[in-house]
């Protein structure tokens, strides 16, 4: 499977925000997130990177300047 | 592997950009996408949904409006 790990950046930190991610779909100011579970995040931020190899998803915390 | 296909949407087509993509970064008004052969392409436009159990990437074709 391909479920990767949200993770928030807020600041020098980074919080885990939702595990077994299936989709992604930025939505103006906010990101949200599903999983395989059909749980579901709305996060506000903005995409920093995926990566499906380390199966990361970071998102940077906050609106886009 | 988690490898997926990123498509851009232009109008009612959809185009293939890059298969096998590991790496997802969007940069300002554009979406740098890296593939599991170190292929690189940097795509105007915004993502629009990354689907991990279809294993497909949308980018709608242009800058932000």
């Amino acid at each position: 499977m391909c479920q990767t790990v949200a993770y928030l950046i807020q600041g020098d930190k980074e919080v885990l925000v939702l595990q077994d991610v299936v989709s992604i779909t930025p939505e103006g100011q906010t990101v949200r997130l599903v999983n395989l579970f059909g749980e579901e995040k709305v996060i506000e931020g903005r995409i920093r990177q995926i990566d499906l190899l380390s199966h990361r998803i970071t998102i940077h915390a906050g609106r886009p300047s």
